[in-house]
């Protein structure tokens, strides 16, 4: 029998949070803590990656049981978040080497990268090179996106959440204009983040439990914006209804492929979206004379932690838990991904995705989830969303406020005489 | 002893609805129905004072204890509620007559009126034409409105809610700021609906529980707008804090007294307000240089019956029990309000305020609530705001989502021949 050796890790939440990514945290930290013969201390990366680039270290094991147990009810995410994505190996190979050299002065075995399409392809670039430099560091990907749209993985913990306030707060809404429009607003716009997937879009259909019920009209991004059927189906809908709600994405484009709210660019190259809500408004106000109201939920809809789904945060906890299990036991450049077993009940459990095929891929809704006409999903799209949004999983309250926690996050002393510029 | 008769009520929901309007009317009805000697239907107006004056009723004893007490944890106005003011006694007599006549058709002996300011004035103009025909009506207001801006009671069922998902929320966005500001976003601007009192936007800070918590700047409307000691006031927290959230109400108004947003006006000739938030936050992209994203919960915020505040509901449900307590008490042109008794521990009651002392009145932030800066609230807001959004009411749930109660909501066959144009 080989000795084990026991080494770091480093652990790092990358790109837009989410309501549970925290929960993949503590099932990093909490499955380390019982790993502690295989894994000494797990460093995380102040504000991501950008913490390791820049030797800015967390120690994790300063921190209470309480306080990493709390992680699996806080939004947010608790060591700092980036948009900032490393290049390619051939033209950004600096990056990568300092990575491998903050890692290598930190005894860092193990890389968990939790994130998006960007994410896994950095761990996926992480472990050739380190593989390459004769280092090789044990890399595994943790899937995290609001948007669902990472492959291979069923779906994406923060996407169940998200969907589960969308349809909540669309219900609600909906109830609203129903009381409203005899005298008043008589058509409601929801506009739901989603750069190219409209899965968050696509969730709000959920809200409806009859025919005929709110929403009316889905625009998801995966159908191109015509003017025309859209006002003839909010007139039709209104016309039968006595009041029309619609889902809009903010990346829903007009035939000549532009969005129709332009906007500026992140830091990954991805347009900066927002303010679809009040330009459909105004069109349906110009072409069709009814009052509108409109809403931008933005941040809200991927940090309501305090409406979470059950089974979001359990799939959440259960790839941290996974991608540690997955480090020990010999695993590396795979994804935690969950697998679905079954709709009815739902069943899934968590396998492993090659980063590989996981890297920079973006999993659109499939033709035979939107309806004929592109403005509603299948009855295979309900089937698929349904079992995403269920159960409640309420954070503490103190005061009437959800009693989040914040970390301690203590700094650890430099090692590096050198610096690194991000 | 003298022989009670045996009249109907009549019950309608006026203005914006809210998360627990639907309470009251499960406290009106429920008691009616323990007082059935005395009060023998309740007939709702579809969509509030409209389907009063167009006949247009609906039997509520078609409903069954169930559905009665789902209202309790239903948001919207299950019978539908309007904005349509009546006009002066004086010059709009015709519409009151109108209301006396379907009254007596219906021997309708008992008025509820459930609203804001408008509402009162209604209930008690009614109350005054109908002593003057010689047709005594019983006419009892009962508070409502998310803007908490009615007079002589404490606080408006509804405000708690609203005050208790907006504190929420804005804590969650910022666990999501602070987490991204390092490279992304660094100010997140919330818009808070709230026409002339800034009640809403007081009660986000609640969300702060440190000093330099967030939020870190409140704009609200009866704090006249000064760009440059705003832009100040961003800057400031930013550079202390790396990131700024901000919550603005949409009733801000800049030195020449123009809404920030000027819009169309309402049916009760109020301006039509939102679309502040983006108006602000290009303000800060411009003069400050940083990147921001903003919110706009709209309706969100007011229908949230998810997260209400169990406060808040319990209050909505015993002024609509004491209302009918009032009414076959021998109480007449009253409005049930509702009287704080202490802070700490909080203790309240309901007492009865005349309606005359109510209608047309409404009550903004008392100056000793607004810090010095205008940019906060003081302690003695803090007392007044926090227990009103304590305790958790959460509604039953089914497939994930809150499983909301829609009435049946019988026609109630017309007996006039003669019709009424609204």
């Amino acid at each position: 029998m080989s000795v084990m050796t026991r080494r770091n890790a480093f652990y790092a939440q990358s790109g837009g949070v989410s309501a549970v990514i925290n929960a993949s945290a503590c099932g990093v930290l909490q499955t380390v803590r019982q790993h502690s013969d295989r894994i000494a201390k797990v460093y995380a990366g102040r504000n991501g990656i950008i913490g390791a680039l820049t030797e800015d270290l967390i120690d994790t094991s300063s921190e209470s049981e309480f306080a990493i147990a709390a992680l699996k009810y806080t939004p947010g995410a608790a060591f700092g978040s980036c948009r900032y994505k490393l290049g390619s190996l051939h033209e950004h190979r600096a990056q990568y080497e300092r990575l491998i050299e903050v890692f290598r002065a930190y005894d860092v075995g193990y890389f968990f990268y939790n994130g998006g399409g960007d994410s896994q392809d950095t761990a996926h670039k992480v472990s050739q090179i380190s593989a390459e430099l004769g280092e090789p560091i044990v890399c595994i990907g943790i899937p995290k996106t609001v948007d669902n749209d990472l492959a291979i993985t069923d779906c994406s913990p923060g996407f169940g959440s998200a969907a589960k306030y969308l349809a909540t707060s669309l219900r609600e809404a909906a109830f609203d204009l129903a009381a409203m429009s005899r005298s008043s607003t008589q058509v409601f716009v929801l506009e739901v983040m989603g750069r190219h997937a409209g899965w968050t879009t696509a969730a709000c259909a959920l809200a409806a439990e009859r025919e005929g019920d709110a929403p009316h009209v889905l625009l998801m991004p995966e159908v191109v914006f015509s003017e025309d059927r859209f006002l003839a189906k909010v007139n039709h809908a209104f016309r039968r209804s006595g009041n029309c709600v619609i889902a809009a994405s903010e990346g829903i484009k007009s035939p000549d492929g532009q969005f129709l709210s332009a906007g500026a660019q992140d830091a990954f190259g991805h347009a900066q979206l927002g303010g679809v809500a009040p330009i459909i408004t105004n069109l349906i106000g110009d072409k069709l004379g009814l009052k509108c109201h409109w809403a931008v939920p933005d941040y809200l809809q991927r940090s309501a932690r305090h409406i979470a789904s059950e089974t979001d945060v359990e799939q959440a906890y259960a790839v941290g838990r996974a991608a540690v299990e997955f480090a020990i036991g010999g695993r590396t450049a795979v994804m935690a991904a969950i697998r679905r077993i079954s709709d009815t009940p739902y069943r899934w459990d968590i396998v492993e995705a090659p980063l590989s095929a996981v890297a920079n891929q973006e999993k659109l809704l499939p033709p035979d989830f939107i309806s004929a006409d592109g403005f509603g999903i299948t009855e295979a799209a309900r089937r698929y969303l349904a079992p995403l949004i269920v159960g409640e999983s309420y954070p503490p309250f103190r005061d009437g406020l959800p009693d989040y926690v914040k970390l301690r996050n203590a700094i650890v002393p430099r090692k590096l005489s050198n610096t690194f510029a991000v």
